[in-house]
């Protein structure tokens, strides 16, 4: 290592190929990660600025946020489904969705993402690109830059192939108040779809299921979703996506914060027939699978049919509906009014049901 | 599963002892992983906020920027250090200092860190534990906050115990422009310290270098020191963090960056006695080796004095010293003047050197 190789002229980083492999000098942070940046990574990342510009941080090419008002918002994510392609979807469109969703439950315009990528020895360059131009697809269709990135490289069979870390930045505009604490008795809970899909998607592409099955992953960047229910609806009190945990948990959660009741009726949760039928067999509820791309709204019931019209307008809304409504008390209980009359306590997820699933 | 137990009365986790192993179900997003995060990673990283408050992302706590002047810096890196605790540090501290370094090497004051966890199941819950103390002691001497967190697990086999993603937001204030692209010739190459400490640190933990050796890791947060030569010497062009790749790899980042030629004299390199000795047994040259506490400031040498000044009065700095200079020509390379009158190009690490070294 004493004796390093001389490079003539400029330098220039030997094109990877797609058919090779990563291997650990990837991440050694000499030449071997630098030309895998350079020829992987930046041209589907850097549509923007490039990743760091070459330093470690990003920064020269953000606005100054001393001309907007409001206040930052963050969050972070790793993903680490299993597996990286599913129907519908994928790891890099979950990572770059994921935390684009999380920042927007502010209310917030999702600004950034980093991305940080643990691969693992031998995962091939092909996949990595895949995984890389869904990551720029789902970026651009959400409006959202990648300004900073970060590549590690472990031993073969100490990571599963590719785990990637994003978090996000956004802004919340002045004078906008939304929150999980913030649910009042008498609102009304929309959800903007069927619920489910994302966890029986991929299920169904682990094999999983024992049958075959034409779900499609929900996955999806839901900003857009929001500000079109904002602008109809501005008195939302709550916005949340039923991730791991599903709708039950996600729900319990919002009781919990809120300090109050939220009372669903299970004959108006939309769940597809083919997601129903999985569940069945497996002995799941669909309450409790995760979504990628379904929006929890909680308004006050006034601006219900408002908020539920913006929805139905925009894509990732269109089976939009109410499905229950916050109340005072049982305080802290979320109740399912079943379809034969009864009530039933829906509890958080208590344990595992279906792991990697995000 | 659509048999969910009942809880009585308020929600109340279970408390996790720390002979507990985590399991799958910590990453359920249900009861489970609320239980870990109420019971272990809030107590310890909720110094501030409380990591997104119930919600998926920070922002209530966050002061409204456009109070500031200046623009945001954003920085992101994967810790995946093998082992995870090593001679002067671990991944906690490593994962904290990380990126609170990269965001402040842009003149910005590192203010918030977003911090993701992948679990490997089996780990030990006080081996969690103590990773989480060293970041909060870490995060505390920083002056950072973390204000969002997340948490999957991943199967025995399909992650090495803890992988640990941060991305950091600071706060560059205006008219500051420090770069790797602005160092221009006759400016003066700065160095904080010791090099190759922390990798050989790391290796020795490993029991890879074949023989006891007393170096401890150098990981520290760099923002004071760097705060400190900036106050007394604001003209600096180029602060950057010898990690991966050495000393080496990150003054050719710079040449290339600013297309200037770095002379670096080898006399004037500080290398601890040990770290020499291990490197020289192992064939490795420490200008390659990773450091993760140490700081490389370029500056005009009418400043160099005040800055070194600045350094040496700091407890991350008291070994600084000049190394070498800028100048106009041969562009783009690094060259190293020899103790015995003679020039070396010092090209980029080219391949793999130590893996797993941060």
């Amino acid at each position: 290592m004493t004796q390093l190789p001389h490079f003539e002229g400029p330098l220039c980083p030997v094109p990877l190929r797609h058919d090779e492999k990563i291997v650990m000098g990837h991440g050694s942070g000499g030449r071997m990660t630098h030309d895998l940046i350079q020829n992987i990574f930046l041209p589907h990342l850097a549509g923007s600025n490039q990743p760091g510009g070459g330093n470690d941080y990003a920064g020269a090419g953000l606005p100054e946020p001393a001309n907007l008002s409001g206040r930052l918002a963050v969050s972070t994510d790793s993903h680490i489904v299993k597996p990286l392609f599913f129907p519908g979807g994928d790891i890099g469109r979950l990572a770059v969705c994921g935390t684009v969703n999380d920042v927007s439950m502010s209310g917030a315009v999702p600004l950034y993402l980093t991305a940080g990528f643990i691969l693992e020895e031998g995962l091939p360059i092909a996949t990595l690109t895949q995984v890389l131009e869904s990551m720029q697809r789902s970026a651009a269709e959400a409006g959202i830059q990648v300004i900073a990135g970060d590549t590690k490289v472990v031993e073969k069979g100490a990571a599963d192939g590719l785990f990637i870390n994003t978090a996000g930045i956004g802004w919340i505009p002045a004078g906008r108040a939304i929150g999980g604490e913030l649910a009042r008795p008498g609102d009304a809970v929309l959800v903007s779809g069927n619920l489910g899909d994302h966890g029986i998607a991929v299920l169904a592409a682990r094999g999983e299921l024992g049958f075959e099955t034409a779900v499609l992953s929900d996955v999806a960047p839901l900003n857009g979703l929001i500000q079109a229910v904002l602008a109809a609806a501005p008195q939302v009190h709550v916005l949340r996506d039923p991730t791991r945990g599903g709708l039950a948990t996600t729900l319990n959660e919002i009781a919990l914060q809120s300090q109050v009741n939220i009372t669903i009726e299970e004959k108006s949760i939309p769940v597809q027939p083919a997601v129903r039928a999985a569940c069945e067999m497996l002995g799941f509820d669909p309450l409790y699978i995760a979504n990628e791309g379904r929006l929890i709204v909680i308004v006050p019931s006034a601006a219900a049919g408002a908020a539920l019209q913006a929805m139905r307008a925009h894509p990732y809304g269109r089976d939009a509906v109410q499905i229950g409504e916050v109340r005072a008390e049982p305080v802290r209980r979320v109740l399912l009014h079943t379809t034969i009359g009864g009530h039933r306590i829906l509890d958080m997820l208590a344990g595992e049901m279906l792991p990697r699933i995000c």
